[in-house]
């Protein structure tokens, strides 16, 4: 019957993007057959002018602290138990900040639905001893981790149902589709690919990138020299991050790729301090304490794994100018100025 | 010997962007021995102050009129007559305005030198009343034109040597080889490609896209809704365009297409107009008036070339939703909102 067949879905995490893709989620299972109607989700417990926070989206439907103003479909049900909140589940939702999903995999470990899956709208990497990892690395080390969802989408742009786009990575098509079926809504479109790394590994080295477009304007240059670099950035996503798996081209095209790059180089943190850093001359870590709130500003961080990543796998420094360039510039005080090197970017060779 | 090899260089083309790459092909010519140190530049006639331009260029080594306060190498001729500026060129620049176009060649037809080949630096496609055509092919009907290059870069740019970009175009990439010793420059980066086609409508198309990107910061969208729309317009680029001869993906990667396309979209007239057609709510005609001195603005125009192009290949609305919607827009008074019919673009079926 169309019930035994319907999956049944945990929506893990229940922040500003979390509840964002809970609103399309809990739309979307009431609509379709093949899924259940109720979508469990769990909710790090707190308390908010002394009410629990589940008690409250439970029944004012609306999650006051972190998408206020939006309501929640009444099938969408907050559960401050983790096990409890996914068993039984076949499709499992990672929405959490990164730095919790270590402790959550293992709580989640021996208490999942043989054959169930997840897939991750989890933005960033990990920053390990061991260097850079792919969340869905993380995850997939302990549990059944088969997509990723990444794109030019913020969740208030999402909870505003302002038009964008978004791309599921999953290595199996008919996963993938599925997955789909459970997110799109008429203002945010998906398109499935089956490369995940590259959509996932994209959302990542942009941050860099984004570091340079600072830099330009920083610099008091042009929008055709920042458009370089964007492109120059684009093309850096190259074979060599992945020599087992090469990216296939046309997952840049998506919205992972070029839309993302776009927005972040134009707009974003990564950006606006990087900008700063130029014109206003003061090491990054002050700037992150006056613009941040003292949170690490993701871009340097990811260009100094991604210079160790080069050490490890042997590869030239001059195959990646624009990354090498923005670590320098942050770690080993080279002027700004030297950021044009790009002259002898390999494209132009 | 090396002289007799050298390849001999005329300039068609002395306004704000044929200025400003004269400066680079005087420097190169100089310097390599692959070329005539001699560089003549066709300039048309005029009389500055009771004084020839061609004679100013020729004592002051400036262009005062069309790029004042940039020096231009002394081994670049500026010459009145085309005929003379052209005899025995091997290599033809074309960068004059595209309504010159037809009576320059009309005029070289007979009179260059066999062999000689061209590449084609100017922006924009012909109107006719047989629709859109390529400039390069109203200069192939006449001569021996071989290339082109487009890219994102502004002359102002370009002659303030701040770092930018862009491609060249050419089937045989011997030739495109040659284009770029003789224009690239340390701030100006060239990569060659094999499809001029796709080279050039780049450039045409991203007006269209760059009236989407208006109407989106018109109706207050953001960021992410542009960078969908940057993207949607990139894939638009389309095999359907070039049923003889389709479109290498990586070439929407150079700078003629994502970088290109980027820039117009952020800025460019096409973007400000189309914004300021939802805010202010005025018939395009009057804003051509207020805006651009009564110039057209060329996505509307595009948009509607390319609207017919589909109905004479018996292409589907369906298939070009971003092409249609803007066309409609425009000039079926379809409500600016419905742009974001995108819902239904291909991409996400």
């Amino acid at each position: 019957s169309v019930v035994k067949m319907a999956k049944k879905v945990c929506i893990i995490g229940s922040g500003n993007w979390g509840s964002a893709i809970a609103r399309i989620i809990g739309t979307n299972t009431a609509a379709l057959d093949s899924f259940h109607t109720r979508v469990n989700m769990y909710v790090y417990e707190e308390m908010i002018d002394g009410q629990k926070l589940t008690e409250i989206i439970n029944t004012k439907h609306e999650n006051v602290k972190y998408l206020p103003g939006y309501t929640l479909p009444e099938n969408v049900v907050a559960v401050p138990d983790l096990v409890e909140a996914s068993k039984g589940a076949d499709l499992l939702i990672f929405v959490v900040p990164h730095q919790f999903i270590r402790r959550l995999c293992s709580t989640l470990q021996n208490n999942i639905k043989p054959g169930a899956i997840g897939i991750s709208l989890i933005k960033g990497m990990d920053h390990t001893d061991q260097g850079l990892q792919l969340i869905s690395d993380v995850i997939r080390k302990m549990l059944n981790i088969v997509a990723v969802l990444m794109g030019a989408n913020i969740a208030s742009e999402v909870a505003a149902e302002n038009f964008c786009e978004t791309t599921i990575g999953c290595t199996k098509l008919e996963n993938g589709q599925m997955f789909k079926n459970l997110l799109q809504a008429p203002n945010f479109r998906i398109c499935v690919v089956t490369d995940p790394n590259t959509v996932e590994i994209c959302g990542a080295l942009k941050n860099i990138v984004a570091c340079g477009a600072g830099f330009v304007s920083g610099l008091g240059l042009g929008d055709n020299t920042r458009a370089a670099v964007i492109r120059l950035g684009l093309m850096g996503n190259d074979e060599a991050f992945f020599p087992d798996n090469p990216p296939e081209i046309a997952t840049f095209f998506e919205s992972c790729g070029v839309a993302d790059l776009v927005t972040t180089c134009y707009g974003g943190r990564n950006k606006r301090v990087s900008e700063a850093f130029v014109t206003q001359n003061k090491p990054i870590g002050e700037l992150e304490a006056e613009m941040l709130n003292g949170q690490k500003l993701q871009g340097p961080e990811t260009a100094m794994e991604v210079y160790k990543v080069l050490k490890t796998l042997n590869i030239a420094e001059s195959e990646y100018p624009l990354f090498v360039s923005v670590y320098n510039i942050f770690f080993n005080n080279h002027p700004v100025s030297s950021f044009i090197c790009l002259q002898e970017h390999p494209e132009h060779m």
